[in-house]
């Protein structure tokens, strides 16, 4: 969320802390399994108050997922440029991501929002594809930037890797989730720092033998 | 499915049409997105033609997704014995599941059950966890056999490399979905391959490189 301005209002305040608090529960439920009364009872408004500040309940929605997100990408990305090095930086993704993999309760708003609005609310299906574009582009820019400066074979696919370590890392997470455990993120990190040691460019000599 | 034996009647035949075709309305929309309407509409049966059958919404929910699992597994490892040698199994099993990602429509049930019902329905959840670990138990037995033929390296953890494959594959699955393009899938198998072909004990000592 934005730091508040001069122009901020009561009616803005109240707008924010229903979207802080009616995240975790779309994130958590989903947006057809989230019903009104359960927004009611997360923020403690009739329905009469939720409908002042939002005109349904889609704009809550996508108002709730891109706070969900923010949080998010915030946790996963930010102060990187004070970590030296393309691999190093793509190493503290990883760390970061099986650290801390949730930022709003619920899980990944982007792995939820992509499953649930995948045949379902077309806004949120637009926000959840927006979303790990952007992911996918900072991993891909480290990437290139790792290549230019010599840090990263330049055989490197900046587009792979990041589609593997986006895929890794969700897919880890869904594992852990519905086992209850860690041991799926830990393992998922584990292999892909072997994948992130192979893009140096010393490294990549041992790949290129015959099958 | 099983085959129909001598005791199946004319209601065991309706009972398994509709499982079949309440499978893809669940996968697709989720227990709590797919309305009894929807079961209604996809089978032209009326509400109490279905509860006929089945004594609750739950109910049929737990059929047809140990149908949609079953018809998965099916597609994902079948006829796996005929494939020679411990790697070129594993490979086999990322071939195919980047061939045909989703053997009912709607996308693969296991992400979408354990993404659904992770807050939700328990029956489901246990469900998708033994379903994952099933999938995940073949893969860790096609490792240590290949670790006890030499084929794959003593020092590959049969459940990190099962976690890995079907972390990377599901996480994939899910990007490729909200991007509606395979590019994902496609990007995950090649770097699969580089994990894979690592498993061989030649290709262990240059892992252990110092860093």
């Amino acid at each position: 969320m934005e730091p508040l301005d001069q122009h901020s209002s009561k009616g803005e305040l109240t707008r924010r802390r229903i979207i802080a608090e009616a995240a975790p529960v779309f994130n958590r439920q989903g947006y057809a399994g989230a019903s009104m009364q359960d927004i009611m009872a997360a923020t403690g408004l009739e329905k009469g108050g939720l409908y002042r500040h939002f005109s349904s309940k889609e704009e809550l929605a996508v108002e709730s997922f891109r706070y969900a997100l923010a949080q998010s990408v915030k946790l996963r990305t930010h102060d990187l440029e004070h970590v030296e090095g393309a691999i190093a930086k793509l190493r503290c993704i990883v760390d970061r991501f099986i650290g801390t993999p949730s930022a709003v309760p619920g899980g990944c708003p982007l792995m939820n929002t992509a499953i649930d609005a995948d045949d379902g609310n077309p806004a949120l299906r637009r926000l959840a594809r927006e979303g790990i574009e952007d992911w996918k582009k900072r991993i891909a820019a480290i990437v290139d930037r790792g290549r230019r400066t010599g840090e990263i074979s330049r055989e490197a696919v900046p587009r792979q890797v990041a589609n593997t370590i986006v895929a890794t890392l969700e897919g880890a997470l869904m594992i852990s989730r519905i086992e209850a455990s860690r041991q799926a993120l830990q393992d998922a990190a584990a292999s892909l720092n072997v994948f992130l040691d192979a893009l140096a460019p010393a490294a990549r000599p041992a790949k290129k033998r015959a099958r």
